[in-house]
């Protein structure tokens, strides 16, 4: 069932609110999350509300945070973010940074003690509509991926974006993972029965694999580029360098801190966010128009097949975003149950397509046979 | 034959003193040579001596330039550098942004109408020994890299370098470019009869090849990370990045510009300098700390390989440094001879080994029998 886009961020709010987070709080939230499934982001977005479930029940999370600046100075500022879910305090973070740099050219917020704060592409995205250059990067909880050479696991999918006003409004916004592809994709090509692409992942011995099970079972993710001889030390390069940023900058705990995602006062996710103006430089319509031309050119490119056109970072999530604003935003029947379990453990209001639960016994019985 | 550092960095400058540079900026490019070849980075090193000569007789190079700052304010500025190679003009530009973290926090400097500036990490490496994180970016000449999906070359090899300083001195220094490898590994597999490794390259119509010659015959090197499903996409970003951050921002030609490498002032080469202070958001002392911390979990993870252990980005060049300020930098025989040859046309001084010129002769007949 599709929904609009307002009934979709109004029963995350609910739910959220329904967990203790004020009203404000929850509408920021639930449009963070709302903007990920508009944009195509499922995996960043009213999803999410499953697995902060999970947390908020075996961590401390403090639904009622009072985000503070522990630093200010006129280029950059150091935020504490109370312990609660990211979202809100990156945003404020953002927008701290965006005031900063009509200001003073440039602004950088650093943060600590956070939570997941979804899809990095919003926030550098607010840069960009702003006229600004904006880089974003998160800590991460889950660690997957070792070191080029490794055989231990010390890294997450530890993203990074950076996006770019554009003179036509289609910005460039690029938001990776520094990990090859995530682990719901090797998961799928076990259930397809089918083996993954060389680069995807390792096995338990920190030897490439191409076998899914072998990656799921005590094996790795692997960094962007692979093995090393495919350039896996690049991806893992990037993901230090995103630790270095979320982390060490803020004094969050670090990915491989003993203590990482186990600290008694939350979970201390860091972030770093960034934007400067390209006036600092040049006329900012030069600027944009560069950006515009560069991006055309790529359009421009005669495809390996016909059928694909080249595309831009950003153009697959206009194109989603376009179609969802007009039709809806699709969620599947899994999804709507777990959320009508969340919604009915704690009295929140039902706004999306009536569920019926027994269907999941059913479903369960159906997968048996 | 193995040359004393300082030998090394006095060939460099008089045979680029014998072009007319002034003995100064020369000391400077000689320096920042030697450095690429101290740490390792052949390719960035003196070796460049010989393509710099090839491209000052096909196009305008300014061997006595005067970078000027267009724009100057507190923490950003805009260089044009006259028309010359652009380490001098680079290294000035660095220092700019480390003067400006020092008194505003963060210094930021877009530099035009430059030339090939050597190995990134040079520039960053200076932030990071002045206690700061630093950014570099360049564009670049030759143009080998599809955007994923097309089948026409749009982007080079794109480099990107970012820098943290460590308690220990070991700083994180990442250089790299947004391509899988460089087209010298390329040329290598064809040289050894051996198929490549998966996601080095693309055949003339788009298509992923493990056949290196398929690959200099009319096709492609791959964004870092390969085919679309191995996430090419994010090396192809990363590449764009790099463009805008290297190009649209300082208003020299861009990549995809008809008139790239072509304008009749110069070779228009852009780059990005930055630099920022830890300090802004902690005591400088804690992040250098956490710095090696993370950096020494790393070091410490059990490798796949018992006799190849873990490394840091910065570890494989400082390793190399160490042995040639011990050894002596090595220079082959083609190479000092060709390196002969550009000092005897220009009547420098030949400081390296004694090279037998008629040699040159006696090897290619060796190489017909």
């Amino acid at each position: 069932m599709k929904h609009p886009l307002e009934t979709h961020r109004a029963q995350a709010a609910a739910i959220l609110e329904s967990w203790g987070m004020p009203a404000s709080t929850a509408a920021t939230t639930a449009e963070i999350l709302a903007w990920a499934d508009l944009h195509g982001i499922e995996s960043h977005g009213i999803a999410m509300l499953v697995e902060y479930d999970v947390r908020r029940k075996t961590r401390p999370i403090n639904m009622k945070p009072s985000p503070r600046l522990l630093r200010d100075v006129p280029v950059a500022a150091l935020m504490d973010a109370d312990g609660g879910l990211g979202h809100a305090p990156a945003r404020q973070a953002m927008q701290i940074a965006i005031d900063r740099a009509r200001s003073a050219g440039v602004g950088m917020v650093s943060v600590r003690n956070s939570g997941h704060f979804g899809a990095l592409g919003y926030y550098t995205t607010m840069a960009a509509d702003a006229g600004l250059i904006g880089i974003a990067t998160t800590s991460v909880f889950g660690i997957r991926v070792p070191p080029t050479g490794g055989r231990q696991a010390r890294f997450g999918t530890d993203p990074w974006s950076f996006a770019a006003p554009s003179a036509d409004g289609r910005h460039f916004v690029l938001d990776m993972a520094t990990t090859t592809v995530a682990s719901g994709r090797v998961r799928n090509k076990i259930v397809e029965g089918q083996p993954m692409p060389p680069g995807w992942g390792f096995d338990r011995h920190g030897n490439p694999t191409r076998d899914p099970r072998e990656v799921m079972d005590g094996g790795f993710l692997s960094p962007l580029g692979g093995a090393a001889e495919s350039a896996g030390y690049k991806g893992y390069g990037l993901a230090t360098m995103v630790n270095i940023l979320s982390s060490c900058l803020s004094g969050a705990t670090l990915i491989t801190d003993p203590m990482h995602s186990r600290q008694p006062w939350g979970l201390d996710v860091g972030h770093f966010l960034m934007a400067f103006a390209p006036g600092l430089f040049r006329d900012p319509a030069a600027f944009e128009a560069d950006v515009a031309r560069l991006s055309d050119t790529m359009r421009a490119t005669e495809p390996a097949d016909p059928a694909k056109p080249v595309l831009v970072a950003g153009d697959p999530e206009r194109a989603v975003r376009d179609a969802r604003l007009r039709d809806g935003i699709p969620i599947g029947p899994g999804l709507a149950r777990r959320l009508r379990s969340l919604a009915l453990e704690t009295g929140a209001a039902w706004l999306l397509t009536p569920v019926d639960l027994s269907e999941v016994v059913s479903e369960n019985i159906a997968g048996l046979s």
